[in-house]
């Protein structure tokens, strides 16, 4: 069996990861740390949120914590809860705690999508007291030194159900993220795949085709990571159209005349 | 007791599987596989999404291990949860965990269907970190080398409520299916029924007509596999008419004048 | 105590239902029953859809197991969940399961009544997979030879909401019900409460009328099951008005207005 | 302590209940029993359907076993379930198997208000299957010879979400209730409260204006047990327009208006 | 540790509550109770219901046991349920339950507060048949002689979904409750504070003035329990001013222009 | 390991929390304290509340225990539940069962987000019973005479169906809470993050023009807390535009033209 499990909080991070600098966001962050202020990520999906983070995490040799929020993750989810085990009742830290504890990184990915109390149990870790009640433990867990507590949303997606509170965000502090420049991008397109730099080009080129759609039939561009798997087809021997076609232009709308449309597009270009 | 039960993990396909390739398909599918892609099939019921799985499990020899998505199904049914046995608590790994540990090709059906939180489960698996946060067990799995992931839906059915969220689409590698041609169709129906080519025939030129009231009174028109149905009925001694009625007309609408037009069409063929 | 309990998979019915056939369903069930193809039967509340599904277990002499679908129906209760017994965990087999294993026909009854994961679970089993994921075992079952799957459903009472999926209808061979002709109606009253022909005609006459006010009034009319309970109260002693009142009339609305009208009705009968 | 606890199957009506015929209620009952038909009663609050289900108990010397049905109401509260007593898991029958087996008349008060699962597990009890499915059980379990089911409900109230399907009440022998004539009420109020006749029949005048406000401002008018609680109230000594103001006004109106209306009413009357 | 924790069926009044006749309530209570009636109290908010209860209570030398009913409250939370204690499972009844075996005064507060299954759990023991199914217990709970039944709500409240069912007020003596009398309210406030009688007045006339925009701009006038929360401010040291702002005016509304009104209000009077 | 866990009764504030008076709202909490009325807040986000409380428990030497609320938090969870351990079943109290025994402060952060159980359950504690009936137990614990409690809600953001209720409400002495004055704003700032009193007022100028914007295109102004932030970034070495933009604008909005103006404003300031 090769699949390997690990705990949480040993994700170091060992190797630096690849992470092209686009402003002050690294000073920011830092600053933030020193300081123990929580921070909030923005941006749209697949521009290096997670990356950043990674990178983060390395910088400041801390292990990272990533928990991916969905509709129906309470706070017990983070917090943790009791199972039985051998006729015994055991304690189980949820990844929250676990960050807590340990001095971690928690990064918790789009928490606008978890339900309404896990909002309210990261208000206390939010503010200068810095402390997580474990209401079933009956305990209040007052956070380690270099505990970090970190967050993201896509402000594009957010509707009236689904957004952060003021008594929220009026704790964090906030960096905004976008898509790299024309000629970073290009840079990691050819690194992380492998294609030669004038491929990798017209690769950005076509991205920046869809994203002026975007209002206009497509709900969002093509992401970096899009490009990235449309050079690793292409470095596989798939003919660029094709990439084009199964790695980006299907994998972001169903539209047959929007499809024929970004096709067209690609076409021109390959 | 003639039922038999086996571990999903075993699930090898033995022998290579009745499909004919529409197109560049399987060199994309291959490519994808290769560089660690998942992949995301479109396209309309009974169109052969799941016979084009088998026979890629079949092709690159790994087990496949199919999940069939529901409102109901949850993040835990996928990776796994504790039962209590004989007193002790043990355990169970999901269908997910167990692709993920044996390297088995996991397609999750209709993915859209499932409840939110399954959506995010399979993020982590869907991006370069390839692992499976098994929050309850509190392990981090990375997965096998040969694991592979791939999900389906149908962008005929979605709505505003189902559809495939762009941070999640834009994880993968997408190829659209549809009905085979004409030549190939006949081709399938003959070979699987048993019936003569000049009957399979007509079985295709009734389902072009009712593929062609799509929008006008139909849903969807009759797919590959009703045809053979129709043409198993056949085989078994129903008439044409009667066997077009039930294992087509039947089965696609209840509106009773719509069943009349298409009941028509069929004695105009028969 | 004179209540009887036995094990669904040994309901077999050992003597010939009174059944009087309308067209050819018999041989068509018998052919998709060869095929291993499933069934879907289609027709209004109480015209015989039960009793032709006990006719058909009795002449291919297999158990029926049929479950009566409902908002609440989840997977599990067909699949089955495990139970502790005396401090064990003990697998109990739901009834899909149990006709899986025992090669019995499985009638779901009113299939669109359940809960969406049901009509997920049934998918492997009514394609030519023949196969139920028991994903709480973590195995897969593959059917038996003999097993066989019918479900039911009234096109009258479909809703958005509860609405057969093309991906779930076009698994199935499918087969319509009516009210069966006036001649045959007034033998199966006359045979099933023991009334005379002239009183049983009457009846079919009077449940004609309330068929015609169906759309004006009335959701539904009188089904054949009501002409036989009419017939019974009339053999015990009841007036044939008061019959109709309390078994027909009464039974089919609370409308004030419209039990006056089908009063009067019967009134000009009897 | 004087609170009394009995089994449900125990529960049988010692003495002949206070009961006063109004048609051929009676005859349809018996004549429903004997031939195993399922009785449905319809009518308004307080007309005395649960004093008549005591009387047919009593008449027909059976067990009375009563369910009074709400929106939390679950198949398994009427069927049964399993509960862990000293590490043992024991299964406890629920009021309607208790019924089936011990032959008991169940009735099911106000059906419509509960789950719809509890529809469907009578659905197999109320044709000639006269089965009881215990999926939980793995059994099915047929009914004794005296089990008899009666079910109610209240046309008036009836919604669109809360109604009684066709597949449901085509099942049924239906009886409807009203308000006893006055004549009667007059005699019932007087013997059940012990005030004079002219104050009973001051007490049903009065009942009867309300009863035509009905629609006009009254959700519903005086049930004959108000009038019996106002003849209490004054056989205690309370002044009659005390009573009717408190017992019957107060009971059935908050409008201000409303009551003030019902007041002068009954001022008029005392 | 000074907190006191006591059985709910020993909560017997030791001293007479303070309690001011307003009409001939207490005849009514002593009636209802004597013919073995339930009584319902109808009335706003802080206006003695509570008050009424205990000195009912007190008065009938009866235990009393109150719930204040809210929208999770189930029939479970009434009638009680299995817990499991040192591996044995133990019955523990619920608040009604223990009320039905002591013969205490159970008094449901905001009835409409609760799930629907608490409305019909009560059913049965509001009628004569003065008997609590205990369905998990699976016995019939005849209750004891003294018991009484009471239950609350506030007509000003209530809307379409959460209003008492006429099924369920029609088996209830009303007693409907208001402000007291200027006089009365005088004597209570300063009987409860402690403050000078013309204080108290001037309290009273301003609470008539808050009680009179009730409709124009305010949900509800002040209580009088709000008039005795700012005389205990006043006592304490705290300006009238002061007082009738925090105690009052912002107790009862949020809106900026309602509160400078009625701080004017409360300027012009001391 | 360096994260401290502590029993919430043991929360002590040991030195002085920093808090500037802005009227009589000690005076009023105090003379609330001696009298044993419960106190609720009002006021914005991030104004000082929760530092409020932390003086006044301070102040009063009692351990403060604060429950941020949220849609999932039920009265068990205030009050406290069974537990499983060992193969005994033991009791754990809530916060609000601690309060109540150990005369703790207990401070309910943003009630009406919480389910409308909690707000039940706080009644009989808010009137002058001062009594938990804690019903699982099946007790009721009168209040230690030092316990006390406090709400808080934010009346701007309340919709219809997350209001106090008027039976809730005009239970509590009402304190309403603003952000500070200009004067002591700046004092605050200085203090909290260390920077000069002539930045620290730019930062003040910065929140008001912001406050400004209220309602046209704003849903809050920056909050003090916000500002401390900001503060806390420059004294770390970011500049001040950018502390700005990080730790105020994209904190308070995601809409692209109003962080335009916002960062507009700050770039006339700094």
């Amino acid at each position: 069996m090769q699949a390997r499990a690990l705990n949480p909080e040993e994700n170091f991070i060992e190797s630096e990861p690849y992470y092209e600098i686009t402003g002050d966001e690294i000073a920011i962050f830092e600053a933030a740390y020193q300081n123990k202020l929580p921070v909030l990520l923005k941006g749209p999906t697949g521009c290096g949120k997670t990356r950043f983070m990674e990178y983060m995490a390395w910088r400041l040799k801390r292990p990272l914590i990533t928990v991916s929020c969905h509709d129906d993750l309470t706070a017990s989810d983070l917090v943790g809860r009791f199972l039985v085990k051998g006729g015994e009742t055991v304690w189980v830290d949820g990844p929250l705690a676990r960050s807590v504890r340990a001095g971690a990184i928690c990064y918790l990915d789009e928490i606008v999508e978890a339900r309404k109390d896990t909002m309210v149990v990261i208000h206390p870790l939010a503010d200068d007291r810095r402390a997580l009640p474990m209401e079933k433990l009956g305990t209040l867990l007052e956070a380690n030194q270099e505990f970090c507590l970190a967050i993201s949303y896509n402000p594009g997606y957010q509707s009236v159900l689904k957004d952060l509170k003021q008594s929220t965000r009026q704790r964090f502090v906030a960096l905004e993220f976008d898509y790299p420049t024309q000629e970073l991008e290009r840079k990691i397109i050819a690194s992380e795949s492998g294609i030669a730099p004038d491929l990798a080009e017209k690769l950005v080129k076509f991205a920046h085709m869809t994203r002026n759609l975007k209002g206009s039939g497509l709900e969002e561009g093509a992401s970096t990571r899009l490009l990235v798997h449309a050079g690793k087809l292409i470095k596989s021997g798939v003919s660029p159209v094709s990439a084009c076609r199964s790695a980006i232009a299907q994998a972001i709308t169903d539209d047959s005349e929007m499809l024929a449309a970004v096709q067209e597009l690609s076409s021109s270009l390959f």
